[in-house]
């Protein structure tokens, strides 16, 4: 009889898989270094290897390093922000607007993951129940090229103030594919310890014990149980392997 | 001056984290052993630590250990799986139900993941344009979720042959949340090489040159050109990883 768990990485690996998890951060602060071809491909490469449902695969990855598209680009992203200003009051508009909320310029790779939900023919297996986990294998894709970004030492961010439907004209991206992510890739100027929004005290992390629930989505754990002690525990625990120092 | 790659992982722990994206598989086939709440908590930490837009943290996972519930659910699959079939013609129509998809009642432990899109209050820094985009970050809690099951030797099957108006209704799951991935989570009796559909001979993996455009959607990498080989020189390499050995 084999053990349950014989295909559990070695604690170092183990550990190495939880520090990406941990380390990873939405980088908005790039320098403006290179970053080569191979090492981008590398990247898409892990994003290509997402599970999708009906292994459908339906991502393209449209890499643009072109300074002329970006600057466009980038016009959008102004508008936007401008746009989303106006819901905010003084003195959150101003700190909305003091946010650096993107790096379109400054990365010298923009990455565009869209969906083709027609990608794996008129019916995919496991798509009959719900359609749109065409766009959810593709978010996974785009976690996957954000660890091992983060493995290679490489910023990643995403930026959702933009509109698809400009995105898709802008990149010639055909009205059933679905603009799914904006992504700025390049050499970040620091990893953050913390989430950038939660440096700036815009919001706060959520205690686990909150987005953990037992049996039924309005049950449990009940604070002071011992389920509630053990999800703090894993947290907690986790947390012990981004306190590793850098290993090189 | 600082080097650009200063926060690179050492090739270890770089290749750990390729390994568990490229080793990563959806599991259906599932060993009874129990899985310690531990064990549950750590990989619901890692998913806690997903990014998301505005820092709104959407998501809610719903540990289900019930035997009762299961079989509830498992009853709803195969319903679902039975409408499914009436959209295949002989003999995929034969193959679709040999091929097993789910392992509700096998593994011990489900987790209802679910978006709740007022989280983060009326308005979501960056969901201005692009609404959707909270539930794009619960996708990307579950991918972290299914990589550190993976590096702790767990299989983890995504579920979505289920209705999520009958999920809501059996798991009390409010009206306004939405349920985005029904996960068996235990211990895997097998891990297989290939994807199970690939093996099954369902679908094939696509060549990653498809799925890589430059500058627009509708750009190369040309058949033969430099970018062509650079992007197959990338998925070869990511691939190495994969062949290294169980490190126990």
């Amino acid at each position: 009889m084999t053990a349950p768990d014989r295909h559990r990485f070695a604690d170092a690996d183990r550990g190495a898989v939880y520090r990406a998890i941990h380390q990873r951060r939405d980088v908005r602060h790039f320098r403006t270094d290179p970053v080569d071809d191979a090492l981008v491909y590398r990247v898409l490469a892990a994003a290509h290897r997402a599970p999708s449902v009906g292994f459908m695969q339906p991502w393209t990855f449209t890499v643009i390093r072109s300074p002329q598209t970006r600057a466009r680009v980038h016009g959008l992203y102004l508008r936007e922000r401008q746009a989303a200003a106006c819901f905010y009051d003084e003195p959150r508009r101003g700190e909305f607007l003091a946010l650096k909320l993107e790096g379109i310029l400054e990365a010298p790779v923009n990455i565009c993951v869209t969906c083709d939900p027609t990608r794996g023919g008129t019916h995919v297996l496991g798509r009959n129940s719900q359609p749109e986990t065409d766009v959810y294998s593709t978010c996974c894709a785009v976690q996957n090229l954000w660890l091992a970004a983060r493995a290679e030492g490489l910023g990643v961010g995403w930026v959702s103030i933009l509109k698809t439907g400009e995105l898709r004209e802008m990149l010639g991206i055909p009205p059933h594919v679905i603009p799914v992510a904006y992504l700025c890739l390049g050499w970040p100027e620091q990893l953050r310890t913390r989430p950038m929004l939660e440096e700036a005290g815009w919001r706060e992390r959520l205690s686990m014990t909150g987005v953990v629930r037992l049996e039924r989505w309005d049950g449990g754990p009940e604070a002071g149980s011992a389920a509630a002690a053990a999800v703090a525990a894993a947290e907690a625990e986790i947390a012990g392997f981004e306190a590793a120092p850098e290993p090189r």
